[in-house]
């Protein structure tokens, strides 16, 4: 334990922009294997998972270690335990990912539905999201944390218009069915992961601000219906 | 700060439990509600979040005084962090119950569909779960938490059972299509619980044995498909 403090807090923070840009490229990944019907991007995608969970434990260590041994106050465990809180949000983020993936691998075995344009929207949403969030962590930005909590708005309203075409679909002809409920599936985590992307606005917010904002502006709850 | 840290830690402790018995409440009402067509029993469900939202700041706020001010080590700092992540845990249940209830007061306006006898099951093999991970952490018992854990299959086994009845409902007669897909979504919440009372005794393991589980023995995604 002779590394200044400082250091750790700064290698914490390197860890989680890592896992970030990982997760981020999961998102991406996940619905290019649908959109461009690649099974390469669907494998890649579920390798990163591994990726993406080592660097979960590795955020839990550093903090645990830094708690117990650094006995941080004030601003730093704020940092400590936010950084935790994201890190468990972001390996979500990348389960849903592989949830898309298995989808994904299914889906592309039967013609397309339909072209897609609001679920490839949505995965844009929500990576632009996780990124800005992380944005804000570093930068400690109160501001952009918040504008990235009302940005979740527009993916739930996608996907409720993915909802109601996707059900006209399987009204109209029940051959779609399956394929429709897959795509369905995919809307679904494309919304989960934007709620998750807002608990770490929140999170970000509660660090940088000391008030915890969960539970209060959101009368909707924070787990999506799915 | 003048009363005993040990005493400190029993409250934490007790607004925990507070916290678990309003969430399996709020489990087994949410699925009563759409099982006895009871709106009243939906309404409770959807008064029940505000509690169990102030209990989960509440655990958080002792979680981060303790971890300021009392700087604690090993045993009481895991039994802490474990609190705060057991609370994060059932305060997403209450909110699962409450995307069960807004579909339970939909559905109840439709003449049922079927009887219900799976997803009844699967509310309480999910509220069984939650009583027993929080029993796990109460005593420090490592194997009912390993337990809970293997309890996981048999409510995926369930939801994957309803699934595919659902959607021969739905292939055959597709009047039924938006009530099988509110079904769907009440059963793919109650297999979400139960993956969350798993992350429960995941962090009670890792508070009695020093071990993290989670990203070790699951192959499949924690995160269930929905």
């Amino acid at each position: 334990m002779n590394r200044p403090f400082d250091e750790e807090l700064r290698d914490m923070r390197k860890t989680l922009l890592h896992m970030a840009a990982q997760v981020e490229e999961s998102i991406v990944l996940s619905v290019r294997s649908l959109k461009e019907r690649r099974e390469d991007l669907a494998r890649e995608v579920l390798r990163n998972e591994d990726l993406i969970n080592r660097f979960d434990l590795d955020v839990d260590e550093i903090g645990m270690r830094l708690l117990a041994l650094r006995q941080p106050m004030a601003a730093d465990l704020r940092f400590i335990t936010s950084a935790m809180k994201i890190a468990s949000d972001l390996e979500r983020i990348g389960d849903l990912a592989v949830n898309i993936v298995e989808q994904s691998l299914v889906l592309i075995t039967s013609p397309p539905l339909k072209p897609l344009i609001d679920i490839p929207e949505m995965a844009r949403l929500a990576q632009g999201m996780v990124k800005d969030a992380l944005h804000a962590f570093v930068d400690k930005d109160e501001a952009l944390a918040r504008a990235v909590c009302e940005r979740d708005d527009a993916v739930d309203h996608l996907n409720e218009q993915v909802f109601r075409e996707l059900l006209t679909y399987m009204m109209g002809d029940r051959d779609t069915i399956p394929r429709a409920m897959g795509l369905l599936l995919v809307s679904r985590q494309l919304e989960r992961m934007a709620d998750h992307a807002t608990n770490i606005a929140e999170d970000v917010i509660y660090m940088v601000s000391g008030r915890i904002i969960k539970h209060r502006s959101d009368q909707e709850s924070k787990e999506p219906v799915s």
